[in-house]
């Protein structure tokens, strides 16, 4: 009897191996033979399914935004369109950051990517700007839908990507703890939607 | 007559050179050999100011910090005391911003620097934590001089330095025009220490 291979096991055992060897080393430790050697397997078979390294690259690149695009939807899913656009917003934020090591490694394997870019060395066919402006929009809506009729919440919502970028970098480097960077996304939500806690000035009302 | 050397003009046509290649190619574009091809030198000659890659990346960082620290005082210096203290944040953080070719070099050896700690190859001796933490003070000092009573100014200020390190960040990626990215500063800004143009449920008082 044949042996039945299940490739995409085996596509996806190389490009998990991508993202151990990036996190460790930067995209420079990233060789078929690091790779080969990380995913347990010889390099001709690695080769089998990714002639290229830019091939195995960016099917890496790929396979973290699904990872972690599938992982959203699950949790935005599971809080009902009944949430509060303060809760919405929330869960969308801390999903995006580094708190746990899944989620760092993705950060750190997209960040990479993205870096690379701006040092001329871009590896995705295009500049990929398709999750922030998926998280920009996303947050824009809930923030509408908190203020009513107030105009313009892309402008909050496009500072608030921002700021989730520079929280998980920050954590990324060691900047600031967990707990510091929700802290500050309590903060942001603060500033942004009205204050639940404090304000600038004087009370708001809550949501 | 002996000739007389300029050996700090000399350092600074290497880290120069240092901070072209990383721009252009990564920090894995750096060796002797192209730094030297670069600075214009032989590579024994940039062994006598440098002993080791090491060092001329170090000297390379620290040049970056001195001379984005020096334009931030000389710009500072000329504000003045009476300055409001938006007039005086808004300041800081726009000389942070990658708004030109020289600040877009600076961000991005120092970005290039901080990320590689991320990966593993740390290249400064300890974690740098200057900069952010010295941004984060000048700017708790003017919110609380904004506010006068109000407590707690460094969780605003620790935001407004994840927000300026992400606006940065997405300008180096593309992600955002220069004007795009001075709209957020404003906005953070009336976040931050009320609005002057909108807000989020009710207008506030200026400053």
């Amino acid at each position: 009897m044949p042996r039945l291979v299940d490739h995409d096991a085996r596509r996806r055992q190389i490009t998990n191996a991508v993202r151990r060897i990036i996190v460790s080393g930067g995209m420079e430790a990233v060789t078929f033979q690091t790779v080969a050697a990380e995913a347990g397997m010889s390099i001709r078979l690695v080769q089998y399914y990714f002639g290229t390294k830019r091939e195995f690259l960016l099917a890496t690149h790929r396979s973290v935004m699904e990872d972690a695009g599938a992982r959203f939807m699950r949790r935005w899913t599971a809080l009902g369109e009944d949430a509060s656009p303060r809760t919405k917003i929330h869960a969308l934020l801390t999903e995006l950051l580094p708190l746990d090591e899944q989620r760092r490694e993705e950060t750190i394997v997209l960040g990479t990517f993205g870096w690379a870019a701006v040092t001329g060395q871009s590896i995705t066919a295009e500049q990929t700007f398709a999750a922030p402006n998926a998280l920009t929009t996303i947050v824009a809506g809930q923030i509408a839908r908190a203020r009513g009729t107030d105009p313009s919440p892309e402008r909050d919502a496009a500072l608030v990507t921002a700021t989730i970028g520079g929280l998980a970098q920050g954590m990324l480097q060691r900047y600031g703890t967990p707990d510091e960077a929700l802290d500050l996304v309590d903060l942001l939500l603060d500033r942004i939607l009205g204050s639940t806690t404090e304000s600038p000035t004087h009370q708001h009302d809550p949501n």
